[in-house]
């Protein structure tokens, strides 16, 4: 991610500010000691080499914490060295020999030009399988349960200064999935809906029994009935919440500096879910027509969250910042004079006499790319960050940043899907010179030079879209056909078919 | 407002509460001296005689406010004795003779089944003229300006634990809005963008130019453009802020108490402006195409900002509830077993393990029209409540009620629209039993049995919508023709003409 903190790397303290720890979830490894994590047993299609130097031995994590890229390219040393040349800026894909990434999703990407040291995104694809904790409800264990679950997954993390919170969450946020997931093995595999208590422990005696638990003495008329969907959209959830907590508790020994933006995919019991906290974005394309299935958290998206925060927390703007929005930099010798404002409540614009205070800083200001909370970050939602502070300010910028992504959820059995029909997931990079249009454009123009059931159409399908993001060298640039400066940025691109030969497998 | 507020009426307590009051702007009226609305110059188009009691001199408003409907019904004693009979239920509509509303405007209404004594909503429609301020750039005002500005309103206000709310809004909310308009009445006439800075005092010497007041020492690279729409969309956030502020202001001397939803419409300068604050609703049907203008704003709409308010200030949940939302109570002997639950930044559900604070109420309970926040109250915008207490107990509801309304922009010049494109406004008595394609079909069905250019096909609209939702007294109560029951609530519903014979004029 280019410029998304300006200049945060010379701002970093080691300083607190982080909440307060949970309990480390027992089966998660730490940073530096993550195991593979493939699955113990089988899933019913075996992955490819997948997953972020999940495989590597643990002993490399320090040498591979300066400069690595996603294990499924199998990069030879020379392999990584062109990966990491700001100057050639070759695309990257997996080898078209050997196993395939599931479901013959294309995967391709390519390093910023010069901006920052390495390419700070990351990217993680797996098969990763989910044992069940005991019957949770108590329960026996009937023969055909428990047999756990498999979800297919995808990450794509685009890294702020520096890359290791992006490289940390490639290879981790699909563990803390798979943990927050153990206690709903058995729940999601039951068509009856899930239990609304549990018993404290497992297989301890207890009902699960929802309707037993409502007693006449219920001030409530109704319970809600909560699906087996959002049971996974809240593992989701929760899985980034305690990935960004895991992240706060070792950024000191490990230096998980930074912070990243975070897109996933988690496909699971026949639906596909996509949770965002950044301005990646991914969108299906299918048939030609466009779905949306994220949307970008920005200072500008969030305004009223961020103001109503600062609003009602005022000690988080430390003296230094209002959380008024004026539509330029309110001047001291316009005191008395009336400029407009906005606060939390409002979408339009008002006059208000400025007053002392309204000379802080605004905590939002700026537009489009350039618009920043607390003129320091771009983006509003995400993990790490937890040492960045505001520029010559000790103020923490992490009580504005969200850990916690939009989850869209997209059935894929409403919908016979064809082999054209993709799902694409792209960093900034890949977005900020190119339209949802575009993409769909060129998903239509390479997808149709391929047979249907060539499973290489996807990867490049993928270096299309890089590629055409990135522009080729030219006046000293690297410029887009149409002469438009291409993306400077690191770019990386998952593409994802929907009906494609390999999915659902 | 049928049932909106549990037992409302009997937990008002007339202690403090409210916010610091704001002064007063000059030229509005206290809530019982209202002098008519009337322009004080002759808009292009006569009003009809509207305004709800607007022109009832003040000895009259105490009789009033015991029960009144709006003037433009023009009822004498008798047909206001009708118009109060819970039994009849007889639908009422300005007359057919004399002034019709402006645009040919279709109204009807009709009173609850006997729910509450009167009926608590109000109704408005005005034609207001708003008197620029002298320049308010400094510079010396073009004799083509300062001719002032019209807008056309109308407003819905759905009172509950009480009219008087409703009563008040329906007389000043317009009044309120033309005073945050006064100072735009230049600035909306020139073309040229509004300026970012004024000078403080009006007539002043001093720079309305915005571009010769970024000096280059700004640390923005840009500003922001506003728009016009924008400011009004502003005024009209900022009149419902006032108009809330006043009814906190008068509430003992005049007795303002309960509260109401508003839902309003302006015209202006050839875009219709609606702004929604409660659940009332409006859709467009244009060319049998709906167009929603507005959406619901109650404790299951606005969950996470609730829960947000009182996750960030635990202090206004007094010990009593929790943030936390749960399917169904708690109940004290599931202590340390796992339930279902979400928190504010989740939409999804996880389990977490029961802790006594969990055994509180939760903030936001229940589902659809038995929704409720606080226990209390099932709308979580709107005017007023500012006596509003949690059942037995002293904790106010209103720090959780926003009296800030969305508003949405509607282009009337963007599109050639027909005779039978209508805006349809309407309470919640209309939509608890009519979906929008009822509506829509009825607009269809009604109008084409009316010749284009008859102004009566509006009120028919109205009357047959209003009937519709209503039902007949069959079985021991008002029934629909499919035997369900009608609403039971009162009822109110305005017809706007986008492409009628009186419309724009």
């Amino acid at each position: 991610m280019l410029n998304r903190v300006r200049s945060a790397v010379a701002h970093l303290v080691s300083s607190g500010g982080a909440p307060p720890p949970r309990p480390k979830s027992p089966d998660l490894p730490n940073s530096t000691s993550a195991p593979p994590a493939g699955p113990p047993q089988a899933p019913r299609s075996p992955p490819a080499r997948a997953g972020s130097g999940s495989a590597a031995p643990a002993r490399t994590v320090e040498a591979r914490a300066s400069f690595c890229r996603p294990t499924f390219l199998q990069l030879s040393p020379g392999g990584l060295r062109r990966a990491d040349d700001h100057a050639g800026r070759a695309v990257q894909s997996p080898p078209d020999t050997g196993r395939r990434l599931p479901w013959s999703t294309g995967y391709a990407e390519v390093i910023n030009s010069g901006k920052s040291r390495h390419n700070e995104d990351q990217a993680c694809c797996e098969v990763v399988y989910v044992e069940g904790r005991r019957s949770v409800s108590g329960a026996p264990r009937e023969p055909s349960r428990g047999q756990g679950l498999c979800f297919y997954y995808w990450g794509l993390f685009d890294g702020h200064a520096g890359g290791r919170a992006a490289e940390m969450a490639s290879r981790l946020l699909h563990r803390h999935i798979r943990e927050q997931l153990k206690d709903l093995v058995e729940i999601l595999q039951d068509p009856s809906p899930p239990p609304l208590c549990l018993p404290s422990t497992p297989g301890a005696p207890g009902s699960s029994d929802s309707s037993h638990l409502v007693g006449p003495q219920s001030c409530w008329s109704s319970q809600k009935e909560v699906t087996h969907e959002s049971l996974v959209v809240g593992a989701i959830e929760n899985a980034f919440q305690f990935m960004d907590e895991q992240m706060a508790r070792e950024r000191r020994g490990h230096q998980v500096e930074g912070g990243c933006c975070a897109l996933v995919v988690v496909y699971l019991l026949g639906k596909v879910y996509v949770a965002n906290a950044g301005d990646s974005r991914a969108i299906i394309v299918r048939n030609g027509e466009i779905i949306p299935m994220s949307r970008e958290f920005t200072p500008e998206t969030e305004r009223q969250r961020l103001q109503m925060l600062g609003f009602l927390k005022p000690e988080l703007l430390g003296g230094e910042f209002t959380h008024l929005e004026f539509p330029r930099r309110v001047q001291p010798k316009e005191l008395g004079q009336r400029m407009l404002y906005r606060d939390q409540n409002m979408t339009g614009w008002a006059y208000k006499k400025i007053e002392l205070e309204d000379l802080r800083f605004p905590l939002v200001c700026g537009e489009g790319k350039k618009a920043r909370m607390m003129a320091t970050i771009g983006v509003t939602r995400g993990l790490g960050d937890h040492n960045l502070r505001v520029c010559s300010s000790t103020l923490p910028i992490k009580p504005f940043l969200s850990s916690f992504p939009e989850v869209r959820v997209y059935d894929l059995t409403q919908y016979e899907h064809c082999p054209d029909d993709v799902l694409v997931l792209g960093t900034d990079g890949l977005w900020d010179v190119t339209s949802d249009c575009e993409v769909a454009a060129t998903v239509d123009r390479v997808l149709s030079a391929y047979e249907p059931n060539d499973p290489s159409r996807y990867t490049a399908l993928a270096q299309a879209l890089v590629l055409g993001a990135r522009g080729t060298p030219r006046d000293r640039g690297w410029r887009l056909p149409n002469n438009k400066l291409g993306s400077g940025d690191d770019i990386s691109v998952f593409v994802i078919p929907l009906g494609g030969p390999g999915s659902y497998s």
